[in-house]
């Protein structure tokens, strides 16, 4: 067997052997955010994490259209219709809902992320709620199903991207259709021209390259709806994933070493900094451990409602081996916990982060 | 022995054995170019391969100083006195020395690149030689050596990035100090506030966050110098990697599976569209080929004398199962390999790419 070539043969099966090449096209296609950069209030945009399901489609602003359907008044929107559109930017702290996944025993085999699928960016665009009023939503609707550009073939279901929202998440006035990234266009990865964002869910709800919204009378099953769920075991029906399980980060101390990544850290006083987020509740809490005695960290003000909070905590380094940890609590009372989550698709793995540093 | 830790315990030396813990840390911090990026003449900034050797520094530009020392007249230049100098923009591909390391038997253990790691931005900047010759060479100077802030551990050595070029090299008007990126300021993993670029080499020489230029009257052999190069046992003193050996990639036609990133294709007229360039030479041919049978691509215009060079070919695509390929040739007669050239640092895989597809 030759190890870099396509060897697995059983997705969706977890496992505990080697990381298989089909993960390692997934890690080296898709894009995680380098820890340091939690420095930034709002991560720049060729930091930001990015998981592209299927290809990256390439619309002319000037081709695309919106469909809006299944609604009294169905409607065609171009790009200038939605630029023309009230307003508002909003940071939002995204995540993908597989972040952590290479870190559960077995292994759900799809894009390894350890913990750096994150990013936070300030989104302009407009409510989407007032869209479908205008449209008017039949009294039978129940979900909008929200349709990306982007075709490719899953769980042998060919398909296009497609998610659903309830009608309660979709009236939410944060929910947008938005067509700027931190002060410019899209960039093509992002979803250009337009697309979903919804704050406090994990990153597969906002469907980029948005192209057709329509009202369905029944929940939808779709693809990315049944495969984004919580199972134990994967028949079963398992819960939805959603919202986003608290966590918090910190800058790893120090300087690297180019290939393990361990830490170098001189003794003495070190500030400790990182950000915590929860798409269920404010972040309250974050606790910094050292050798697992933790203490509190000290809290900065959230970026935005839908965003991240920065701490920092200061440590009297010594030298030695030291294990360095953070673990947040948001206003739900949910705290992180420091065994992973297991579940059948790697989902929501918040394990609390572990940072091993050598202190000279 | 759980396979997702870190486990591997002799960096440097190859292997046959599966994917480590450490090389998913590199890929999952590193950015790839998706191949559906070819389109592009310039790559979108948050699109462009990328590799941090240690950790992206964060530097206010007010900060930030260019020592120029070693010479006549030594000098400290801001960032306003940089973008003062007569400016100049131009395109350039750049590609990751360690491209196509992951296809290497057995394999080099540093970032697992599969064929992704290039890109193509449009840089401004000012040439480096005026700025030399007001500091005022000293015959005695054979090397300049250029350092940025980034400081780590690599081999076992502490260290800054630090890379040399001869004078000759340095003398070269393309070799320029930047600080924008596609017309926008530098972000900061791309080197801001500024950065050399040395066009037709790999990307190692290009230094990120520079901040000192001094002479050298020996050739430096500084860690980054000695490491990248082309040796056949780690032992060798080997040959310098320098220019970028010539390559075509193509667009992966269809549409993807999620997880094995294999392609499914309609049958009938399908055009093949890719890139290729090298820094040996201008692109003269790109064959194309189906099953092993090949034949010439249509080139385009090169999108600079330093960046790539697009070419087309219409491929009638019959029901069954293919694999395409392509291979470039380049000015100086370098022609890709079809096997892979080995060497114990994985650098210039610049072997032929194949893409399996399903014509259906």
């Amino acid at each position: 067997m030759v190890p870099m070539e396509p060897t697995y043969t059983r997705p969706g099966e977890p496992t505990d052997g080697p990381l298989t090449f089909e993960e390692l096209q997934l890690a080296t296609r898709n894009r995680g955010m380098p820890l340091e950069a939690l420095r930034y209030d709002v991560t720049p945009v060729g930091l930001h994490y990015l998981l592209t399901h299927f290809d990256i489609p390439f619309i002319a602003s000037a081709d695309w259209r919106l469909t809006i359907s299944g609604v009294e008044n169905p409607a065609e929107l171009s790009y200038e219709d939605i630029r023309a559109m009230p307003a508002a930017t909003l940071p939002v702290t995204m995540e993908c809902a597989g972040n952590g996944r290479a870190k559960l025993h077995p292994r759900p085999i799809s894009n390894p992320w350890i913990n750096e699928a994150i990013g936070t960016a300030e989104w302009t665009g407009t409510s989407l709620w007032p869209i479908l009023e205008r449209a008017g939503l039949p009294d039978s609707a129940v979900e909008l199903i929200f349709t990306g550009a982007d075709p490719g073939i899953q769980g042998n279901v060919e398909q296009f991207y497609e998610r659903s929202l309830t009608l309660a998440e979709a009236r939410r006035p944060e929910v947008m259709l938005v067509y700027e990234m931190n002060g410019r266009p899209l960039e093509p990865q992002h979803g250009f021209p337009v697309r979903l964002i919804v704050p406090g869910w994990y990153g597969m709800t906002s469907v980029k390259w948005l192209v057709s919204i329509r009202t369905a009378t029944e929940p939808f099953h779709g693809y990315q709806m049944t495969s984004y769920r919580y199972r134990a075991a994967s028949g079963e029906v398992g819960e939805p994933v959603q919202r986003m399980r608290p966590r918090a980060l910190m800058i790893p101390p120090g300087i690297p070493d180019y290939f393990s990544r361990h830490r170098l850290v001189q003794a003495g006083r070190v500030v400790l900094v990182g950000r915590a987020w929860s798409g269920e509740g404010s972040i309250d809490r974050v606790e910094v451990g050292v050798d697992g005695s933790g203490a509190d960290a000290t809290l900065g003000p959230s970026v935005g409602d839908f965003a991240w909070r920065p701490w920092s905590f200061e440590w009297d380094a010594q030298p030695g081996e030291h294990t360095l940890s953070c673990r947040a609590t948001d206003s739900a009372g949910n705290t992180q916990p420091t065994e992973a989550p297991w579940n059948a698709g790697g989902f929501g793995n918040n394990m609390a982060q572990q940072v091993p540093v050598t202190v000279r």
